[in-house]
């Protein structure tokens, strides 16, 4: 109760033993409700703690209201659940390039690839398995999961989180045709992660051409994103699955991006501005926009657009009968 | 012959030194005919002995009629091109912590990295430079092909195959905003991998927040697909390339997922189901639809929509033929 | 300038010290401008040298007018930013099999493993942590980025780049229903990939199931793309990133993909095609057409389409003025 506040209506004696949510229920455990309509009839019969928002209308043996059950979760659950990370230490197994410098406390796990000039400050976490190209600073109390990569020369803030599979840094995509061939651009600038940004496992973020690719403090992308070269993302983003942005494009300040969206090169993306999944974005969008659909447009306007869709067959119907009235009477 | 079965027209003392398809016909070898429609003039002129279902219409020196040729095939392949496995036997440069349990006749590849209290079932290959989180279980005779990674707790069944790149438990991607930023949802729960699950190259399938993510028997999955926290999926399933699925969504079994496929997060998706490519499904579809589009519908609804939607330009020029007789005359 | 060509107007004895865009002037830094459009009137009243396209109107201290910028900045960079690679040798914690053959002055990198009977030629760089299966072949002069897969008997040309997490070679996604469960088809194939061919971050290519998957000369492919077992891309084709390629699906040369795009399985793509994002294939396109859309049709009617599309809501206005009159007067 102390962890999470709230106030109690019931037994103010009762032990729990884990914690769960709806989809999970063993005796014993505190169980947590996100949502009102997500409650079946079968639940007051189990002796169960109920942890709800405040006002829910919930029938259990034991409640506890609390203001935002979702954060009183995120505070409880390291009670119950330890997740203990690796001690500090180098494995004999790494490498370790002299001339790299590491912090307090660090750890780095089996087979890592630490090259030269690359600074880890203290607390953080290099899983088995990580490259870290020469020149690259990783900052204070950092996550990094087996088998990330991070190319030559980049820049990870403070509690950065990369999850396995993530490679920052890679080459941008940019060739010039010259006759038959492609000619390579060369990728000699560098990729930033402010502090607090987590990347999800597989994605990957591409290093500028000249200058920067930069990802804004407290930004959050998920698994199999694509960030191509020159991307300039705000802060306290939310970018879903599959998504990818297209060369030099920019997204403003809490924007948030659902599932498998697109953003072509160079498009302007504004500030709060929310796209619904799958929207593809082929110019720029102004702030607080919500939209979707393929190009991406007002939601609203998308919505109708689908519906009439819906109603072509009845569409081509009236016409017909139009027709037939007209032209045959 | 003694492998596949069938029926022979034609010599019975012919040699074979190889197998092919229709698409690398090379003298001496035993050509397998999958699709009647494949099949070009020029074959019958060489002097090949042709595999294919009874019944087809074939003129060739000799024939082998058999049931289902896409089975024979499979059981044929493996006696003229054999895949030597790694053998049995742990490399000096792989990390083995002292607690992992290892099993009889597993082989573990250069750099690979084993936490402790892992388990590892007899016959398994680790190889090269595999990761295995701690307290994570591996099954009987799988293949961990090289630079995949599992993460800790999780379980996998027998015959379990995870590809190049793949990344199994991962973190979810969860956060609550709490006043200007982003709180991480830790992510304690697993994932289970059922028996003679496969998945293919770079796709990732992240953990539980609590509980499980859990893949059926027999499920196979392609590469790049994207399978988020706390998704379940039946048994027999096909998911195809760059498909993914969202958070808490449930799949049924024999479900068929064609590529680039999404699924929202909560989605019910029923026993059967066939999705074609590209769908994106929001909401539930129940047992044994066909869909297709986005948002996905019935298949033959969307097909007649597209058919109508391509008819759009003669639509609009049969309005203002109305127009012109209704209003103008 | 004896590097770019070109010619000057204003001071021949101006210097430089770094070379940029026109996102990112610094004082003493040769600018280049690769559209005219891009030009705000702020540019001119820094001191800098503007490379640009002959005609342009710009005005600035100093002007060199080239043919094609953006060759004249590929040539250039090279000159202010040194990529330096790895020095030749083998690092003591990479694992090369006795049996392997190794080229002159390769560089391979910690925790690489390379297998028996691999091939690797003369001047190739394998970054740390690469894993090159048994009996593959690496060209000249390669560069095969940190945590790449390259599985057993493909065929890498010369010149060939690696980006990190790409896994060459991983078995095609193919089963066959056997009663209740699917048997894997065994993948004995391989994959090549012709000289000067370049693929992207996290991009898969999958091994053939009997002869070979093949990507032709000087074919670039960006991140996060999904070329299917047997698949034939022709030579210098550009395929942008989270793209897919279907099962034994061919490529023509010159073909441009732009990103998010899908082909089914079997289509066959003519010579010089070119795909808007995130075009979906369906069938077979001949040469030298423009598409785009689901299913992908020419990119114009595609266009007519949109256009018509975001026209509904007047279109269901019309004919309802049309009931109106016709059925009720």
């Amino acid at each position: 109760m102390s962890y999470i506040g709230g106030h109690l209506v019931g037994d103010p004696e009762f032990e729990v033993f884990g914690i769960g949510t709806i989809d999970n229920i063993t005796s014993g455990n505190l169980v947590f409700l996100f949502h009102q309509q997500k409650i079946s009839g079968s639940i007051s019969s189990i002796p169960e703690v109920i942890v709800c928002k405040e006002g829910m209308d919930i029938r259990a043996k034991n409640l506890i209201f609390v203001e935002n059950p979702r954060l009183a979760f995120i505070k409880l659950l390291p009670k119950f659940y330890s997740q203990d990370y690796p001690e500090p230490g180098i494995h004999p197994t790494a490498f370790i390039h002299p001339q790299a410098k590491i912090g307090e406390r660090v750890s780095i796990g089996s087979g890592a690839c630490i090259e030269t000039d690359v600074v880890i400050a203290d607390d953080t976490i290099i899983f088995p398995q990580v490259y870290i190209g020469k020149g690259s600073r990783i900052g204070k109390s950092c996550l990094i999961y087996p088998q990330t990569v991070v190319r030559e020369n980049c820049i990870l803030g403070d509690r950065v989180i990369l999850q396995s599979g993530v490679i920052i840094g890679g080459d941008g995509f940019g060739y010039e045709k010259y006759g038959d061939v492609y000619l390579k651009v060369p990728h000699v600038g560098k990729v930033i992660l402010e502090d607090d940004v987590e990347i999800g496992a597989n994605s990957t973020v591409d290093r500028a051409t000249l200058g920067e690719t930069r990802i804004g403090t407290g930004t959050k992308i998920d698994n199999l994103v694509m960030i191509a070269h020159n991307v300039k993302i705000g802060k306290n983003c939310i970018i879903v699955a599959q998504s990818g942005i297209a060369g030099s494009s920019s997204l403003g300040d809490d924007v948030i991006m659902a599932g498998q969206c697109g953003v072509v090169d160079h498009g302007k993306i504004g500030n709060r501005v929310r796209l619904a999944a799958r929207s593809g974005v082929v110019n720029s969008i102004p702030d607080d926009q919500m939209v979707s659909g393929f190009p991406a447009q007002d939601h609203k306007t998308e919505m109708k657009e689908k519906v009439l869709l819906r109603k072509l067959p009845d569409l081509w119907q009236r016409i017909k009968n139009l027709e037939k009235k007209v032209f045959k009477s």
